[in-house]
């Protein structure tokens, strides 16, 4: 992985070792070299229960970062793997959502497998997604229990699993639901669809020991996280242009990552402060999102993502067309030449704009590895921003007041019935 | 459709004067009255070229514009019809998407029908994926062209089309591609999957007389587009978020609307000025981008999009779960209850801080009618913050350097040959 950038910062060298202090309060630092082993139990243990060999479909019940990592790397590799089996995921009370999940997924069959994520056990969305489930599946005859579930030691839900004699998995300590995709909320999941989860944590592993021992990312990345804090006022918006169709739901996990770190109040403060992410994809998004890039307000910061080696390509075959000879020009090119032409031609555009800072990364290989680096590598700068924005990063204290509502709306149903 | 807004601002009645003028130059204006023979006349054109017994799959073929608002209403009503036929999307130059493609369709075979959707013919991408489906039908023996072009009037493409035989269906004039789904655009490949396109239009019409009329739409309309034009430099980002999956195509119609129309050069100025589009769908982004609108800067307006009537709803089991007894205040309240009852609970919470200007849109059903309305809503909508930002909203010229840079570097490529 390469990160190039336009711009350049002076940066307090301080900054490393207050993150080098957070790794011992904040879970996820450490995930990269955790240890696997519970991977291989687990497995052995739903072999045991429910048998591996006629599994053919994993459906993922979990919202927010308690499927958004995880589907990124799943919609990343599947379009070059041959998986083992299919991730489904429900993510939504949507009943029309609910209902479509029954025309692709056999509930009541060793075929299917669910797992049950959320931290707590107190997400609304996953108990009602799991109730109407049990409600499918009661009927029928399951001399099994067909669910996991992924959660805290501890937690109300562990205690409810031991109970019907679900399997558990433990969500390592103090990991935040979307600092989680490579605990056992994203492990799981990913190495039951048939994904080298070793692979993804050794990508991670280069980026941290990189950032951690002095590394090209180290410098790379207290640049840009400076950068991005310093001009909070000046660019408030972060955009992520990513060139590949198979990253689009990485950049769905990056809006979360980067919208609720950094949404916050600031520490001993009054003051609102955030950074609002964006998600676009190339070249689609340039008849879409481009224009208000080149000539709207300067508020924003734009990274391009570029792969540099497609697995799948071919070339545009060789065909005049009558009356649109013009376009002969990229007969004989590869598709794959032709969409990183396309990314380079529209930050060539951009870099001759003023007041538009740019970043460039590219990863190498549609692989295990090049999404483990660049999830780490969010990752840490969410973090850093965090630090110098002086906020909490890993806290989501906005949202509670919406759950009690919530609360007292469906109490009040509850009381006229 | 109900727009209920949480402000209120004097507005300049002489705007509606301007769109009136406006309204004899830009052709999208007009279309919700558009006379419809020529789709009927099309459709038995098709019969007799190809056949339509037989038809299941139809490959749109266009980026932007060209696409963008025809998925946005197949994929609303998708969930709730017995569509006739399929819609297939290629809007990238990703060689995965284009592959993954042939695993989908049956290229040569009379179950398959191509439109190709482009103003002018010049869009790299769409001619790029034409190319790569005459490259994999010219190996077999198609006794009818598979072709259909939804072009301009007498641009090259409509040329190319008369040369090789194909259908050729024109958009109307002065209709940009953006504003274009109720144009041949977005009619004809919906009437193929079997969507009532009149009821769309009739939907769209009734917005369109509420406006021009003095009916409720217009007040609703000058006042909003006053506060978002007033406030430009407060309020830089508009979200929209849809409480229904069916509306996430939707969502990025909207952001390419609102984005590529807004974000330009204030005419007669040295201004660079635009308003920011973000599409987010609840109740999944309520744990993804939530605690950024509510804790962060407060630099957004909100509007929520709700739908009264799900036509496709069921309860949550009237199931206790132990440890999670707590839980069982959802059951037995319906799903769509549910989705509802978070969308009106988040705006509640919202109501109660300070500064962030909200409101609510409120659409009957699951149908044709009401995509029809909302559509030329935020058409009308994006007209009139365009006129009040003195810009030019129907242009694009900020994109054009970067196709120039583009053809440059691949007539590199040719040169080095």
């Amino acid at each position: 992985m390469e990160n190039t950038l336009c711009f350049s910062t002076n940066y307090d060298s301080a900054l490393i070792d207050r993150i080098q202090e957070e790794t011992k309060s904040v879970g996820y630092y450490n995930l990269p070299n955790q240890d696997t082993h519970y991977i291989d139990d687990y497995l052995e243990r739903l072999d045991k229960q429910q048998g591996l060999e006629l599994l053919t479909d994993i459906v993922v019940i979990g919202i927010g970062g308690s499927s958004l990592g995880t589907k990124a790397i799943y919609h990343f590799l599947k379009p070059v793997r041959q998986l083992q089996r299919k991730l489904h995921f429900i993510d939504s009370t949507d009943p029309i959502a609910l209902n479509n999940l029954q025309r692709d997924v056999n509930f009541a069959s060793k075929s299917t497998h669910f797992l049950i994520i959320s931290k707590s056990g107190s997400t609304i969305e996953t108990i009602a997604a799991y109730k109407y489930i049990l409600g499918l599946i009661n009927g029928s005859s399951v001399d099994y229990c067909p669910f996991t579930f992924i959660t805290d030691k501890n937690s109300p839900l562990e205690k409810h699993a031991k109970e019907v004699g679900a399997l558990v998995v433990n969500i390592q300590d103090n990991v935040g639901g979307r600092f989680s995709v490579l605990s056992s909320v994203g492990t799981i999941p990913l190495i039951l669809a048939g994904i080298w989860v070793d692979r993804v944590l050794q990508g991670a592993n280069s980026i941290k020991n990189s950032f951690f021992d002095n590394g090209y990312i180290q410098d790379v990345l207290l640049q840009k996280a400076t950068f991005y804090a310093k001009n909070v006022a000046n660019y408030p918006i972060n955009s992520v242009f990513s060139y590949t169709e198979s990253l689009r739901y990485f950049n769905q996990w990056y809006v979360q990552l980067w919208g609720e770190s950094l949404g916050k109040k600031q520490r001993n403060s009054v003051f609102n402060i955030g950074l609002t992410p964006v998600g676009l994809t190339g070249p689609k998004d340039q008849h879409s999102f481009l224009q208000l890039i080149i000539d709207g307000t300067r508020d924003k910061t734009i990274t391009f993502i570029k792969l540099e080696n497609f697995e799948v390509s071919s070339p545009v075959p060789n065909i005049t067309l009558k009356h649109l000879e013009d376009t002969d020009i990229i007969n004989n090119v590869e598709f794959s030449t032709l969409i990183n032409l396309q990314a380079d031609s529209i930050i060539e555009s951009l870099k001759k704009v003023q007041r538009i800072p740019l970043d460039e990364i590219n990863i190498k290989q549609q692989d295990e590895f090049s999404i483990g680096q660049l999830i780490y590598y969010y990752e840490l700068l969410t973090s850093l921003v965090g630090d110098l924005l002086n906020i909490n990063t890993y806290d989501q204290p906005g949202v509670e007041s919406g759950k009690q509502i919530l609360m007292e709306k469906l109490k009040e149903i509850k009381d006229k019935q």
